[in-house]
């Protein structure tokens, strides 16, 4: 960490600081130049508070040097995290693609979609049973009963199921659950964040549209700090000007993210683009980018989907993408 | 509403669509032109999901006229709201000021801004106890003992409080508190809002930091369609490309939210900007505008304040803004 | 176009409106319902102002449903542009790549770098001559010189070079320059636009930091307007609130851009991460989403480039990278 | 400037770093920890290129302390710039209102204008001649005839003038123009910016839609770096997320840049906001908000302005508001 003075700092002000630091076990290394003084900071400075130092008089700027996350961080875990469900792993080089309809909406709905994700090379199932949606006069999910027809379609297939939890108390209710999915709205509900570290089930974290990229690591780090080792980091789309698509969906965060974190990395083009005609193509580059999985939204019946219709794609459509993204994660793995 | 279809639309397909437009009650008006048709649609469109259309295959467009909130919307409630929190009133025309720490550290603490507050025209006491920190080694808050001693303060002043809740679970805590704050990052909790919906207790929404005006009246109504009619909107900062303040301060809020809705409009400077001494120009800024109050950090002592210190005021610093925002309020509202 | 009036709306008003809108010939289609009254508007909307309308008292809002451009629209030209320069051609399923340094620097260095660039399997030289410069502190460039250079290695190599103008003035120096380059910061220069309709040459026209698909369409149609059918349309990032990445790169443009418009899209992953190592995978994600090119920074000695030097890669690591592309491209144009 | 260096960095290009340093008269002060090496370079840091230190092999990051831009620093130049049209003094805590409309469209319009804005107490006549339209179809000002009138106008009033300039070709038309204005979109339009810097004319310099602080302050730099030290900042909204309003007005830019820079800064509610019924409230922020001054449009009959006819208030709205800012300019600056 960096401290930047203010020109003719208070000695006082300045000695006290210096002091505090040294009780955290910081050593300070000034740089006195003629118009401004640097203090550098060596040690474990993560869990220091920059608010602290920054609202001191004499303190005219803070500068972080290390990330305020550990756990999450690839300088202090350099191999891949690899994540099994059952017999999968997810990172680490596979390709994971999960698919599924936004919401469960009947036993023969998810079912089918399931038979047919699982056919085309899918495998996990996704669905929403518990649905966040903005309005709240639109279809809030099936709730416990889609959690059941979730399950029903994991016996009948033999897929891991992936599915929404809005809240800690509803935790008792997804013991059967293979990957609790966090929502983007909620990548920053702390107390929910606090619970899921506590389980030892995988959680898909949803990075949130206003939150950058160490804003989604910290988001980790809530969950790994409390002793759950299974994180996913998963994009989809951050909110800008264009509005074109629903969101912009930032694939620089794969390489990204990798180089910060030894996490794995998935992509949800679906919710990015918000158009299922721009789906396949994020969904290609998103592998070929590096990307550990994928999260796609699969719907028999778009047109009468009970939400997010026009973001879903059909089985069929499905089917050769799969085929697509199979050559291209090939291709971009072959030796050169 | 209106849909814009695709150039020749199945026929099958379009009749399917006005039959079904027609049992939930909502009359079409058709325009065909040479290069595209166009359905006006009459009636209560509020409740009709635009997804469901858009993914219909004989769609181009649909464009929503109508606002998708009722109970938030001044077009049915053109008188403005004015919430009374004992003999307070906010909204309406009056200047309610809340103000306090980020954070209750302690009895001595908490009382003696309380009494700095009050002295110099503060309406409401701030103070967190439970505190949504993005990093989890950060000081989380006094959490239950913090609200007990708000309410210890509100005892020794008489001031009214307002504080954070950050999960249904702890409403039980909240029993004697006067105002519940909803913080940006669960602005889209909607397990949060539904709940405080069934409360009876005005709630301070704040706009989360990627949400548009219609976003946030969104969760407004959640609030109200529970039941709720108290709630007061807050604008703390948006996240934008600027890294020189925390967030960008959206002070058109102001204006727009009082045409859109007929909920009160309250302004956080403290947070918006990050910076204590952007606080003042900003707070005047607002009630200049014509915010209906503000909600400011102040702080004995900013730099040992356990979170927030480089944006909280000092009670010398509070006492002489109060003076400035009263006669602004007054040079804002006088005769001309 | 869409005219939503506000309720009970003057009658001589409207009236006007009507008569104005039936001299530009527009048909006029009333939807009235009983709280609002819907105009559709048919026929040629793309050169009526939306601002003339809006600012009526009676109106409410307006909204477009045709685009307002045409000459870059695909829906009046359904295939897809081909650029040709030389024997190259731009567009319609090719993979072009564009490479080279930042700046020009030296005789040896642009040679050096143009041979290695073809060798790889690069088509077209890159190079600055006139450099955009945030500070005016900084390296502005070769200017003159520097475009001599790139003609000397143009004639050394064969390879069409690309360099960026910054204002009309320089026009007659950019005679034997292949491809001209409109920078992001002028992307809405429309005084140099205005001049690059009027030429015959290939532009390639940078996305503005702040600007929409619609906004980048629009500035394409100005030198379209004027008579130049050749534009390259290339996405280099948006500015969001992400600090890692220099910008966002926008890679759901690419299907974007390419329902809109019949132009070709490249992309610049040199610029958009501000990090030699996010290029190589962003530049793949580019190609597997369809991309009909890119261009990126290649340096024999990116320490020592006189800018841009973080966001170079070398002439190895563009060989490797070339090779990798190939085979994305084939995976991605494949038969399935 | 603080440059970061990778674990272990190889000892011969950290010498010839700090050769290098040395060579620019920069004194090199590092910090060694066990887990990374901190350099603190000390001296005049404000002409090295962040981008040829970060490009190096053995750095991990580097970040600036000192801004890099001097002629516009106020910590080099403690006073108010003051700058003076006429009689007039624009900034050192006086209130400068610019009014008029969008474009000159005739000799009456403008003259009409302007008497009305002079009687209110609007000090400087504004009316676009050239326009920058995002439309290559929208009209396009009147031009040079459109200037003709502007120095008409001022005849007639006595009012200084203040137009827009898109390109530094058009200098010789402006000579009798008072303020020369830099529209957003050529913010970083360097050879514009340059050929200003030769004139001693003062610029209003407008802020580009994703432009930060420091680069408006880099623009500006531009500007006074050529000799020409009447340089005038101007906010008029970034681009965000939010669509209700054209553009988010950034207040907190007003003792941001007052902190920063010793140049005047002046608010665009009307462009900012694109809706004139959002213009007084906003024009009352800013002035409480300690802005120097306002840029209004004001048309004698918005609905048949030729452009931006939304955001255009009446003259009589205009007189109104105009009393309306002096009460509050005389309550924020009143003794307390």
């Amino acid at each position: 960490m960096i401290v930047i003075l203010k020109q003719n700092p208070d000695q006082e002000q300045l000695n006290g600081l210096l002091r505090w630091l040294e009780a955290q076990n910081i050593e300070v290394h000034p740089t006195v130049g003629t118009h401004q003084t640097i203090l550098g900071l060596i040690g474990d400075t993560s869990e220091i508070d920059v608010d602290l130092i920054s609202a001191l008089d004499i303190v005219d700027n803070v500068k972080r040097v290390q990330e305020p996350y550990k756990n999450a961080n690839r300088k202090f875990h350099p191999d891949d995290t690899v994540i099994r469900v059952g017999d999968l792993e997810i990172g680490g080089g596979t390709m994971t693609v999960i698919a599924g309809p936004c919401s469960v909406e009947s036993e023969e709905q998810i079912i089918g979609i399931a038979k047919a994700v699982k056919k085309s090379g899918g495998a996990i199932l996704r669905g929403g049973a518990f649905k966040p949606r903005t309005s709240p006069y639109a279809f809030q999910g099936m709730q416990i009963e889609g959690i059941r027809l979730l399950l029903k379609a994991k016996e009948a297939t033999g897929l891991p199921i992936c599915t929404e939890i809005m809240d800690a108390s509803q935790l008792p209710l997804f013991e059967d659950v293979d990957i609790l999915q966090v929502g983007a709205r909620n990548m920053q509900n702390f107390s929910l964040l606090k619970a899921l570290g506590k389980t030892r089930k995988p959680v898909l974290l949803k990075r949130g549209m206003a939150c950058s990229y160490q804003d989604l690591l910290m988001s980790a780090e809530y969950i790994l700090a409390g002793g759950n080792t299974d994180v996913i980091l998963c994009e989809r789309g951050i909110r800008t000007f264009e509005t074109y698509t629903r969101n912009t969906l930032d694939l620089a965060c794969i390489p990204s993210l990798k180089t910060l974190s030894h996490l794995p990395v998935i992509i949800d083009p679906s919710h990015a683009t918000g158009k299922s005609a721009l789906v396949p193509s994020m969904a290609c580059a998103a592998i070929a980018a590096g990307a550990d999985g994928l999260i796609i939204e699969v719907h028999n019946d778009p047109p009468h989907a009970k939400c997010d219709g026009p973001q879903s794609i059909t089985p069929e459509a499905f089917d050769k993408l799969y085929r697509r993204l199979d050559a291209i994660h090939r291709a971009a793995g072959e030796e050169i």
